[in-house]
């Protein structure tokens, strides 16, 4: 957290129908809806966050990702945030208060690689999901389906991974958690971290900019993973991959698809990391066992990415 | 136990090199060597065992499966067992005490989907590995690999299920516990239980008969899956699924091979069942589901059989 | 299974009042109402149980168990094991088909040790709760609190336990699968089972006939026995100990009490067994770490019984 | 990490015998001896920590804790931290390279509740031990007993706990992570941390200065802490409580003792926080369930502490 960007804070999923989409991320998934806006979008939390929301779906007429927010700790860092965003090439636009409801003025920024980013400093603060901050229990009676614990990270495909290095680890303060290498020594993928986190993003070398592979969310445990894997069964929902473990940061995984064809991640565990770490890094020729830790293949339908 | 047949008392494999197959059973899956026999036959035991033997390799040309034993409860059961089978138009083979060594005599006969089974009362009761009759500690130290608990069923592949039902459920005692019904009504999957296990054997309807699926052994616990997946790939090992579940059973399981392409299942969990249970039903249309939960397809390594 | 008593299949309990009653055992543990008397009787079952119930509450003036039953295979086994109870010196009671709704005809007895006891072959067949027989998903939605799997097993205190070992052992089929021994080879404990399971029903000897520990019911994992360990504090249910091991059987385990005092145990795990195991054995001097294995020490509520 | 101070470094403990401490921290928590020095004291690291030691041991005359280091991120940031710590009023004193083998310079002070700290950033950076840096394995071969995954955090009694909050909020740039408020609003214990970890440090209110209570250790799962309470019965080691659950923090938990006296505690999972959650509060009149959430009772032991 060196230039102030703390975590992420949400992402914004386009759904083809709302209400079946709000069975995946509700019903199976296990978000608490908090609220809708007037042009239709509805907001979402898992029930660890203290904010508001962190996941945004607005019905459109293709699936995909319209931007991922970090939160920024505070209106000073906010400010020079944005002139190092500019000093480093990029436009800026602003959205106002309230554009999100009960988030404060964001900025917004596309990468490199072809993919919307946003920062901000201020959301509601509602704190964790049917929990007291005094004398907490240990977890909510009440949720649904998987139960998930919080937005993790997205995972996004596109090319210019150099820049968008550096706009990550030079102006947002991230730095290189993991990375897979190719025999010449060129970044295919970067895991990016704000904490202690394997990765609060991560990106995938590909042709086309701007594709989104999976918004990823965080279970307890790997018996959680079983459950959730259960119930994509039981709910007849299209399987990519899971119940497994990544090469790539060790977590435990499944890949699945929401109504629309976005790809969802639930996992646990996983390596921690400090910024005094080496990255940790994958060779492009063993890039099955890097992703698909077990199968040491790559599933056709994992190199499947949206707009 | 109706008829005094009581549990899965060994499996006798055959493996093209002794010393990778080892590697296999006693350094990956975790079972520990008791003895070896003139004929270089190597006798394995799982920890939680009381007897001295419960897997036995023969280096042979070809992979496969030379036998499955039961243990009988008593001299008179097995007497009596043997008129039945006679009875039943099976032809029975004698072999005597120290054929297997530290193992009684032994009683051999073909079921009409063409495997080789035996039936023996007596075998050198060694206690379990690494604990003490008189306060025992929870488990053994010093355990390799899986740290497989025991050997629990085999899977087989033939045809004449319909016979082959007939011998396990009326002659030795057998209950149905789960099954798989074609449109026809005709069973094309039968597992079979003496005990409160969901199958201490299982047969799947094959055109040729005696094809061996495999020989599985219990995990205790799915944290143990996945550690059992783990050293599948550290050790480069080639896996058929898993991590996963069943719908039969509901057990979770993984599939891998051994060095000679016999495959080896470790599982844990699973349904429970008692005699009066109806038998659990699977439409052979969701043969995917019914085999593996969560993908709910076949993959084509799940169809290769040995003989 | 030697006699044909199969498996545990009731315990009736005696609660002071039935509303406090039903939020234990339903809403805390996960037993599932299925049916009530005119006597004001409330039956219960678990979800993996076939049967209509397993658990009776009966209201009364104080807490306890009115009798345990075990289920036996048909009518013949019914009969000869009548037969045999006479002829052991016992006095037999008949309780007539729907005594216990939906329940066929039961004999009672009561064991040296001061214990009522029954059995029956006949009882409603309702399936397993909320899972299908054909095709039947890994778990059914919808559980309560704890999800308890299946009632297990009674603990009893009481003296006269070698004349009960004969009544369960050589009357009823049972065999020793653990036990106690004082210095002087006295059995002071004495574990016994019908299955693979480490009990099917146990005995602490007691200078006082008849008196109740507990009953025991089955959950799936050690992470479903931290759930019930956050439950019972969310609840503010009084605790006995536990998350913790038994040596004895080396299950994981949790005793705390129903509104009554009535203890109740959740547990996983734990060693299986057979007829031909040599029985574990726990010398009393080690009683401690033979009952809490990890605090190697009684604490003196776990002394506490009822009537 | 608003200052630089990056994570626990490393914690010098005082035991009476280094023979029998090393059987309890490496044999039995599964730490790695990593190096001895000329006066004899021993440095130990666990297996995913990437600097060359986390936990040095000193022979003495009386168990306890000698002093707990933190890493800084950078020799610019440990310069102006001496600064500002002496700026704040304390005495600091320098130590130079090697005075701890392949550690730079450490200065040291001592917090008003009587505890002496250390900082730093140079370390000799060793890895991850077992694992390479390329396409490392899930986990490494080898690990003995608890497979100790890294040194996580103190915990210290003693008094003065504003003076040591705004030494350790205001000067080291920690955050309050979780309380206990006394009925008067007091703080009587403080959780603080560096990073998204529920606690780096934490405190507890006592009359007498400079008291330490444990040591703690991170584990991977709540089987992980099973496995190390069987170990700890096994080993005949002294338990203070576990396996069990905090309130303040909710991790799961074992505290157990060192042959020296000095408590050890292991623990899995637990909350995460960024610095911009509110504290989470426990009540003072509830610190039975906040420390020990099952039981909602303190025991004598945990209240036992050393100098």
């Amino acid at each position: 957290m060196k230039k102030g960007v703390m975590r992420p804070g949400h992402v914004q999923i386009r759904v083809l129908d709302m209400k079946e989409a709000l069975k995946h991320y509700v019903d199976l998934l296990g978000l608490i809806e908090t609220d809708r806006d007037e042009s239709g979008r509805v907001y979402l939390k898992a029930w660890s966050e203290v904010d508001k929301f962190s996941v945004v779906l607005r019905e459109a007429d293709e699936p995909g990702c319209d931007f991922m927010a970090f939160k920024v700790v505070d209106e000073d860092a906010l400010n020079q945030l944005e002139k190092d965003l500019i000093a480093f090439g990029l436009m800026v636009t602003h959205l106002e208060a309230g554009d999100l409801k009960d988030c404060g003025r964001r900025i917004q920024f596309t990468s490199a690689s072809g993919h919307c980013f946003e920062l901000y400093t201020d959301k509601k603060y509602t704190g964790k999901w049917g929990l007291n901050e005094v004398n907490p229990e240990a977890w909510p009676r009440g949720l649904k389906g998987m139960k998930a614990v919080r937005f993790d990270h997205c995972l996004f495909y596109g090319n210019a991974l150099v820049e968008t290095y550096d706009l990550f680890v030079d102006v947002l303060g991230f730095y290189l958690a993991e990375q897979v290498l190719d025999p010449d020594g060129n970044r295919v993928a970067q895991f990016l971290s704000l904490s202690t986190k394997a990765h609060d993003i991560a990106f995938i070398m590909h042709e086309e900019k701007g594709k989104f592979h999976h918004a990823s969310f965080y279970l307890e445990t790997w018996e959680d993973i079983l459950r959730a894997a259960d119930l994509i069964s039981m709910e007849d929902v299209p399987i990519d991959i899971g119940p497994t473990r990544h090469g790539l940061t060790h977590g435990k995984t499944i890949y699945f698809f929401d109504p629309s064809g976005n790809r969802t991640e639930v996992f646990t565990g996983g390596d921690y990391n400090y910024p005094d770490h080496n990255p940790v890094t994958w060779k492009a020729e063993d890039l099955g066992k890097a992703i698909f830790y077990h199968d040491r293949v790559l599933n056709e339908r994992f190199l499947s990415v949206l707009t």
